[in-house]
């Protein structure tokens, strides 16, 4: 059996191991959303399988889908022993604003205690962490679980393909526990769990008018500009509380019960801190909840993008043919994530003028999701981040989203976790993403203890 | 003395050599708010000067600017005879939507009875036009009147160097009578003459909220998004009415005499045609006004392009740092142009939140001008047109701008005619502009049919 306390002390000597196979995984920019970096996603997906079959995982696979692969691999070599679902995803995001960093975001560069670069966070990171923690623990005695991973390329555009694959795999993904990776702590010295993650619907609002750019002298003021009606449809979609106004947005969200309120607001925070991290000048939300309840537990409504016209150097006078929004909206449990399609089609019809045409385009969605508080692997985790952190875990509300998480429980029925390494302040999906290398080490000693805490807490088909 | 008749056969006989000369010029690429097309311009600067030059023109200069060149030459070999300053640009938009281009902007193409490429209408026909006649006069007797060419190579971008070179060149273009050639007819059957055109004044508005973009699901809800700010500062600007909500914006606008207003509406139109041009399902427009007072008499405001966030393939979940709109103002006589920075710096002093900060930059503006009505040039332009056309010119109040047509009225002193032959139909400034090749030929025929004219008319020194 797997000797933890020797693990421990091997993780904690080979740091330079472990930053050298982070460095070189980050420098595959594999961005899933453009089509141009089809070759990089193949190139992670083939570099995580080989790392796989190196440390001796059985039926290592590629698995195609409609655009990126999943990697699934299995380690069934520990009989009698709980099994355990790993999720991750090895895509990232773009990288643009591009002239905003200050390194390049797929050469891995060290400063002070950080490593930037894109996918750091979010969540290569994690699944080099997780990787290290199974190397170790094979060569100290072997794996005191068995795993099931499970990588996909798809998870910064919205998880297409995992539906499909998952209903393929359901019988074979059958296991104990299921462990994701992506998620993040609070502080370096706060460790933290989340317990409930934001949904999230994602949309293209276009909005035509003339049939070209028209000249904004010649015909300005006798048509309406549809820049103009995209600007006023996004004003309207808020209210002077900041509430979002379509209709029937709120109808299912729960107000958080008193307890669970209280739990939340324990969590290490002040708006100085958060008006540093963003550096904003004042905060803003909706009227009524603090910023902790407002990114946890209230649905939002964010304007991701908007362009039409002319938007280079200098000056053009056109009244624009199309305008373009992306919007997406985060939703808390018991929001139905397919109905906000339709809340903004109504809000669409009841505010859109006649003078122009407008077509609304889903790109995604996932509703939101929340972990049993009571479950042994909830605890299991946290002992395990006490042990290494030396504090207790808070529990905290994500206002991301893992669109996996439901999808994941709904499918294989088993208690799951999230447990992974990233800090809010590291800036993923921007400009500098980042990640704290204590936490990263830290990491690897945590996913050690808690695969070998699993066997302890996990009764074997209690689910 | 130049035979009229004789070079008004000349011209209807040469029509290929004129569309020669047309498409070689417009196969030059001089958008000049492109700092990459800097050796276009001053490719065109010279076409300009070297076919002056062979047409006999003395003191050919191409005067440099800060930016552009103004191309400049005189014939002053017509004794006793009034002398025409005439103005024009050889500068042009910018090409995008460049996709939107059935052919190349800058391979000039003839489909049908149109010519297509960028800056066919706007103007450099109307420099063709000219150049033929010059030519034609030239080869017939000679020219009837003595000319300062001042073409400049900043137009599109608001002429910033224009009034230091009439500064400089004020007493060298002392003239009895200006001609400007960037100006409309109403359509192949109806000739026209400006008689009012709208100033402008375009501006860049920035807002900036974080620091870096932000992850919207993270923050999302918690500090206000600069485009939604941005979209609601923009959604402000109009009330209910269509009218522009700046303060003080109409204070000094007239309403049109009565006369002045039948005379207008006396104009071919209808809505019907407008909304055919344009594409639009329905027009829209400041209330109480038709869409000819609208464009022809009315200020407005335009959003002429935003961009913000991530606008590219797919999904991209951020909070952006930063938003951008560009808007410009068209502005009527008595305006103030230089005073709308004040009343929208005064808008957003009083509109925008305090979670964010803007900042706002002036482009460039220009006033609103009005062409005498009772000028015997004018009157000398419109007999010109009724021979060309076979029915007298209406006088058309302009959406669009010269701001140089101010500037010329009150740096010269001399009475001012605005002629030229594109359509509001041309699609000037968006893609596939094109130039009815029926009115570039008819071009030709007026202004020989002008410079012949004008010595009946002008009498010497009388400004």
């Amino acid at each position: 059996m797997a000797d933890i306390d020797a693990a421990i002390a091997s993780a904690k000597s080979n740091r330079e191991a472990h930053l050298s196979q982070l460095k070189e995984f980050l420098a595959i920019p594999s961005i899933s959303t453009l089509s141009e970096r089809q070759p990089d996603i193949q190139r992670a997906a083939d570099w995580l399988a080989n790392r796989l079959r190196d440390l001796g995982f059985d039926g290592v696979e590629i698995v195609p889908t409609q655009r990126h692969p999943v990697v699934y691999g299995e380690w069934l070599k520990s009989p009698g022993k709980p099994t355990v679902a790993v999720y991750g995803h090895y895509d990232v995001q773009p990288v643009d604003p591009i002239d905003e960093w200050t390194s390049d975001p797929f050469q891995p560069t060290v400063r002070g205690e950080d490593i930037f670069a894109r996918g750091a966070a979010d969540m290569k990171g994690q699944i080099i962490s997780f990787l290290q923690a199974v190397e170790i623990l094979v060569e100290h005695g072997g794996l005191p679980v068995n795993l099931k991973i499970l990588w996909e390329g798809e998870e910064e555009i919205g998880s297409p393909s995992l539906p499909g694959f998952l209903d393929k795999y359901r019988e074979r993904l059958d296991c104990d526990a299921v462990l994701v990776c992506d998620a993040p702590i609070e502080s370096p010295d706060t460790p933290a769990l989340d317990v409930s993650l934001r949904g999230n619907a994602f949309y293209e609002l276009e909005v035509r008018g003339p049939k070209k750019d028209l000249h904004s002298g010649v015909f300005g003021g006798s048509v309406h500009n549809p820049l103009q009606v995209l600007c006023e449809l996004i004003a309207g979609m808020h209210d002077e509380d900041g509430r979002v106004t379509l209709p029937g947005f709120y109808d299912k969200v729960r107000e958080l019960p008193r307890k669970e309120r209280e739990e939340l607001l324990r969590a290490p925070y002040s708006d100085e801190q958060w008006k540093g991290e963003t550096g904003v000048s004042a905060l803003w939300g909706e009227k009524g909840y603090s910023t902790l309840e407002r990114v946890g537990t209230r649905p939002t409504l964010e304007i991701c993008g908007v362009t039409g016209g002319f938007t280079g150097e200098g000056a053009k006078t056109v009244i624009p043919a199309r305008a373009l929004a992306k919007i997406s909206t985060r939703l808390v449990p018991n929001q139905d994530s397919g109905a906000v399609y339709e809340q903004l089609s109504e809000y669409l019809r009841r505010n859109a003028p006649e003078t122009i045409s407008w077509a609304l385009r889903e790109l995604h969605h996932a509703p939101a999701s929340a972990v049993n508080l009571e479950s042994s692997v909830l605890r299991a985790a946290a002992r395990s981040l006490e042990e290494v952190w030396g504090v207790p875990p808070i529990y905290r509300r994500e206002g991301g989203s893992v669109p996996v998480v439901g999808l994941l429980q709904s499918t294989l029925g088993s208690e799951l976790v999230l447990m992974g390494f990233a800090m809010p302040t590291d800036g993923i999906h921007g400009p500098n993403e980042k990640l704290h290398l204590p936490n990263f080490f830290r990491g690897i000693e945590t996913y050690i203890r808690f695969l070998g805490h699993l066997p302890e807490v996990v009764e074997l088909g209690e689910k």
